[in-house]
């Protein structure tokens, strides 16, 4: 995808970000439509510096492209002793409540604080039920979606997943107006507006769809970052206490323990570094040996070849 | 509630909140135990001024105790043209994805944007999928709960409302994990984090338990002004247009139309307007009369009596 950005001119891949207006606390960046991730990243950078002098710091950007993981650029304020939040739009696929369209997109949020010896507290969440990929998945497995993940064309709850994958259009968190899908709708616009709304970026239905690869992306993001230092003293310590408060409460079922947010990755995490780098599946490094080919440029080349089925 | 907490001298009717810490963007408040009304809206005022100076501003309390309805103080901002954002921590009632117990309140959160002409948007929601006063309402009307509301003691979801009454077991936004409840237990944390754990406030399963009074509440709020001149220009025209394409949309019922968030209440306010005043069902002038006669004080007047069933 980013690639087709590039080759279409969509993303320019030699621009720097530049701040068009700032005081103390704030920033407006143009991301000239370089690549999300240098976007966001310089953003994060420059809210961080400002939230060290004042306490608190937002920094929104428009002109930008798809940042990602929502969570990395909470991580860059983490690794500063910081608490981070980061927000974007994206392509159209949120149905509201009571609609038939999409109008919004998966709309991520992320907020990450520092704990205490190097334990932290990350949420990554898309505003939807669920994001794409967990309807393809249930597609895989030949199985029906839950009730309140998708809807189909004549605006029904849809639990065939080829039916909602064609549709293309997802429920909000919590689902039905029943169960309070009105409060997903609404941590959309939250995201909407901390990312398209306050930086004059492309928003809501106006958002380039998925794919749509011949026109600008225009993307919106709002990142703040806080410096717990400005607030009251130990914070990293109950920070961690909350979280061990929540790991050490009984589970209902003694395999599954309860979990801080975060906990799930850094165990990812572990289970890479002990295997010695990322494992891939046969199938992404096809498709990274046809792109190399492509692009006339030296292909990936993995450590080890075929365990169980898999290549790391 | 508030009377009781007076009566017992967990709630100190005198006092005014003090900060105890501040920069240009931020302020520690200490609530000194007074009522959380007087708390939030002090603070709020001083997160607004800040604003107006630097562009963002974030302002804690410890010390307080229930403050309302969180939307009361994102209302605040609104008026002098700004966004609001508003966290409070509460009595445990929310179970985290997996667990069996309660460790977290029903944790609400507001954000509050002027729009163009006296519009604006108002989400003001509980990070529990529901409040405990809809398990009261289907328990009056005798209907089951939907799935995904409430838990019983043995770690189920329940459907019936006079067990979940009991049990008083919310589950997060979303519901059950496979419905992504973890994400709704992610966002009670998250409003943890920005009342109990920066203000150094009572968190999590420390928070004193629903009525009891004899013990201080110590709860904690988080408030964020933001003064959107700071941003890309144009922002209350952007933001009326986006209530405006999701308030157009095609709906599902044509009966129900798709709404942003505070049309609701707006509606209400106008009914109230025309009517000429706040309608109180019978019981509830029972208790302000009986109330009264406790207190030795004035009772409540009204203006009308009796309209189908109904004191107004």
């Amino acid at each position: 995808m980013y690639i087709r950005d590039v080759q279409g001119k969509q993303t320019d891949p030699k621009i720097c970000p530049v701040i068009k207006k700032e005081s103390e606390s704030t920033a407006l960046v143009d991301g000239r439509n370089g690549f999300g991730a240098v976007v966001g990243k310089f953003c994060m950078e420059v809210a961080i510096e400002k939230a060290k002098q004042t306490g608190i710091a937002m920094v929104v950007a428009h002109g930008s492209n798809h940042y990602g993981i929502a969570g990395m650029y909470t991580l860059q304020a983490i690794e500063k002793g910081c608490l981070g939040m980061s927000f974007s739009n994206t392509s159209p696929f949120m149905v509201p409540t009571r609609a038939k369209e999409a109008a919004l997109g998966t709309n991520p949020l992320s907020l990450g604080c520092p704990g205490a010896s190097g334990d932290s507290f990350m949420l990554d969440m898309a505003t939807t039920a669920v994001a794409v990929g967990k309807l393809e998945i249930q597609r895989r497995k030949e199985e029906p979606l839950p009730h309140g993940w998708a809807m189909n064309d004549q605006g029904e709850v849809e639990t065939d997943a080829c039916v909602a994958l064609d549709a293309r259009k997802l429920m909000p968190l919590g689902g039905t107006e029943e169960n309070s899908g009105y409060k997903g709708y609404g941590l959309g616009m939250l995201v909407e507006i901390f990312s398209g709304i306050l930086s004059g970026a492309a928003y809501g239905p106006n958002v380039r769809k998925w794919g749509d690869y011949g026109k600008l992306a225009n993307l919106g993001h709002g990142f703040i970052a806080i410096d717990h230092t400005f607030f009251a003293p130990g914070f990293e310590e109950r920070m961690s206490d909350l979280m061990d408060t929540m790991r050490k409460m009984e589970p209902i079922d003694p395999s599954k323990p309860v979990l801080a947010h975060g906990d799930k990755e850094l165990l990812h995490m572990h289970k890479v570094e002990l295997e010695g780098g990322v494992t891939y599946v046969q199938n992404q490094h096809d498709t990274n040996a046809k792109l190399a080919e492509e692009l006339n440029v030296k292909p990936m080349v993995s450590k080890n070849v075929c365990v169980e089925g898999q290549t790391s």
